[in-house]
């Protein structure tokens, strides 16, 4: 190989980008010339690599011999450690945690995360205590990489699915030594600057109830800051570009993906976000796919499957904003893993996705529907979109009458009976979807695993690998020219 | 950036790698010039994402606040999907997949692989079906990597902790329908050649069996063939590097890493290996850490730990062999997951490996030992290395009890009495140190989560990202200047 080779100067200064990227870890050179004009941080919250595993095969074409590849294959650059930090400033309250710490065991962490901490490492670049946002173990308070983006005078926003004052986007903007206190980190929002500027131009997700209180309207303090207000999806359209932008579209969290009337409306939230930062400076976006993580919570695949569905569609967005805009860099990765989620299960070798494909509904929205209607077999086969065996029939009506029961001997509202029922439905429908792909489960929490990294665009180099959660912090803080 | 910021011609040489092997998929270049000598392929059996981050947890030392790397950190570079083929030219007689067949779905294998479908994708790049030994879903031959190097006049071998007819080390050198036939594949060993010349040149691992056979003797065709034969570890530096060697140290596979003497006996036989490879025209070698899988069909995350520690060793002593010897490349991927492991159970945010560093033995090995002798309370506990709850003791008494009963109603000899009771005293291990660890599991088979990629050396940069499991083999090819 010699000079002669290289096609062009283009190649060559794209080779010498990739060499700083490609050599070994910990060497990272200097990148002046490569910083990316915008960063959009996407974090899929609870997607562990099962998650995007899993997606390929659902989201495969059955007619073809081989798997279609997806927008994670095709942008995957390495994997990222996500453990919080090993002693803790502030001690959990949870069992668990109390009584490791009573055990004389030095390490009280043990190196599984909450998404408190680990948005803070991935904001800040700190390692911190499960349940910190923006600070660190000593309750300092933690500069993030939006908030040194807001100090270049760059643009600034988040878009998610969650409430907007939840752990992950809270951890870029917000100081809080709890991440329950919503209202606490709601007032941060407005009342924290970065010389004198507010930290976000641009809030789309969820939370009303944060910002509309009977203590305090922030919505009226940000209208009258000069932001627009919107609160419906379809106001999204209606928007002045040069005017910042507060969008809460829910009370609390959007509604799932299969739920939503958008399926797409992380898409929809980012392509609005990324059209209202644009500006010469640049900007920088933090994404979430919110809701991932609570499909996991749930052991619902179906809910998980939704939302990364609604995740693929936005890195393609951005895959492809990239093309035209190749001074942009998206960076993709996930807070933890959620659920210990697992493609086959009971030593069964398959996974058959393609029932969740069938569901008419989300499995919520069946148990909802059953428990407000009579139950029919047939109905029950219908919202499934495939039939089940009559034993299962027999176990809805089990628990129709247990639940009847139950409501009497207890006393329950009919608002409480009926919660009740849904419950117990819904588990038996996750149950039934269980059984039929064959997905395993093990926690309704967190799991330690890596989590994997996607990235394109300029400076993607610096995250081939692997690499902890806070270096991802500490490169994009490089990539924003800071030392 | 320009010609001047390259520091001299070797950079450029090594940017221009990077070039091919980080830009866009599919669009590898010629790389004659980065063809590395020697080839050295490493299988992790059964090593999905979840092991090399808990082995990260396990390996760590305590006293130091940030969790230390390891060599797999060090070495990551990407993933691979694992599916077997969609549609089986050969039906396996297994329920599941029958059922699934009689149901009319197209794709009857459902992406969850078993190690001889996917060691034939990473040794000849083709999909076949579960089970199938170096052959494709027509059950036609299909050429692989090992073979390849054979018929360039490179030296080849195998070292491995199983029986090395085991499906991972057969699917490199033999050709059978089925896994199981492992006679028929030790035959293939020896009979099978490329243009005249025996397929391996180091054979080393377990499975005397089927080399010493009634109806014929391998191990002796092989000597008269100029073989050496070794049965002994002790025997490894004995070896005159200029004959052939078959190595078999156990009737089936060697014992666990937990439960031998030499803890690191894949090292051991992979730098004895490489020893007898070493020529002028390179070789190709595949190693395979066996026994991950098996415990991971275990359940057993002490055992996978122990397998995991030996691996560990062996890519830390190939790493530098690379750094010795640049024209050596070596490729590490898992042919599947297996067990669905997950680091945290049950909802709680932790894992507690050191529980596992404690163990005085390994599990099996202690549930042996209580069999074999009297309980006595403080005997467990030593032999756990951690104290156990009176709840617990009162479970091994149960279990001692229920057995004795079971053996007397059953009248099982007194070696089926023992079998019976070391296989209930180590399930019982096992919950007491998934509750200590708070380890999860789904399954005691394989699951369908990608598997990590790591590489270091010479056409490395051809590993970055995402890349099916049939891709490693015809990269491999590519890397040995096949068309
Ligand atoms: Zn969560
Ligand atoms: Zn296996």
């Amino acid at each position: 190989m010699n000079f002669k080779s290289f096609p062009s100067l283009l190649t060559l200064s794209f080779s010498s980008l990739l060499l700083s990227a490609c050599s070994t870890q910990g060497n990272v050179q200097t990148i002046n010339e490569t910083q990316p004009k915008n960063i959009i941080m996407v974090v899929a919250d609870g997607m562990g690599p099962a998650y995007p595993t899993a997606f390929r095969y659902y989201h495969d074409d059955p007619s073809t011999p081989l798997v279609e590849r997806t927008i994670f294959d095709q942008l995957l650059v390495g994997a990222a450690s996500t453990y919080p930090a090993s002693e803790s400033g502030y001690i959990s309250t949870s069992d668990a945690s109390a009584a490791a710490l009573a055990s004389g065991v030095k390490k009280n962490n043990f190196f599984v995360t909450d998404s408190a901490a680990s948005a803070t490492a991935l904001a800040a670049g700190v390692k911190t205590y499960n349940g910190a946002i923006g600070i660190d173990q000593q309750k300092q308070a933690q500069l993030t990489v939006l908030e040194w983006a807001k100090s270049l005078n760059k643009r600034t926003g988040i878009a998610v699915t969650s409430q907007i004052v939840h752990a992950t986007p809270a951890s870029y903007i917000a100081k809080n030594e709890k991440r329950g206190n919503y209202n606490a980190i709601a007032d941060n929002y407005f009342d924290l600057k970065v010389d004198g500027k507010f930290k976000a131009d641009v809030m789309l997700g969820g939370g009303t109830k944060y910002f509309i209180r009977d203590d305090r309207n922030l919505k009226d303090e940000f209208v009258a800051a000069g932001y627009q207000y919107i609160n419906e999806l379809s106001q999204l359209t209606t928007l002045d570009p040069n005017k910042p932008v507060l969008g809460l579209f829910a009370d609390n969290a959007l509604p799932s993906a299969l739920d939503s009337k958008d399926k797409f409306r992380l898409k929809t939230l980012t392509q609005t976000a990324i059209k209202q930062l644009e500006n010469d400076k640049g900007f920088f976006l933090l994404v979430e796919a919110s809701q991932i993580d609570w499909g996991g919570h749930s052991n619902d695949i179906a809910y998980a499957m939704g939302e990364m569905n609604d995740l693929s569609a936005t890195m393609v967005f951005l895959n492809n904003y990239v093309k035209q805009n190749p001074d942009t860099l998206v960076v993709l990765t996930a807070d933890h893993n959620t659920g210990g989620f697992s493609i086959g299960a009971k030593g069964v070798y398959q996974w058959q996705p393609h029932f969740i494909q069938l569901l008419k509904k989300s499995p919520n929205k069946i148990a909802k529907l059953l428990a407000k209607n009579k139950i029919s077999d047939q109905q029950i086969s219908e919202l499934l979109g495939f039939s089940i065996s009559e034993e299962e029939i027999l176990q809805f009506n089990v628990i129709n009458l247990e639940q009847t029961l139950a409501a009497s001997q207890q006393k329950l509202t009919v608002k409480q009976a009926e919660n009740a029922l849904v419950k117990r439905y819904y588990k038996a429908i996750k149950d039934i979807i269980d059984l039929r792909t064959n997905s395993g489960w093990t926690s309704g929490g967190h799991t330690g695993i890596d989590v994997p990294v996607y990235a394109v665009g300029q400076g993607k180099e610096q995250f081939y690998g692997f690499q902890d959660n806070i270096e991802i912090a500490e490169k994009l803080f490089k990539l924003m020219g800071k030392e």
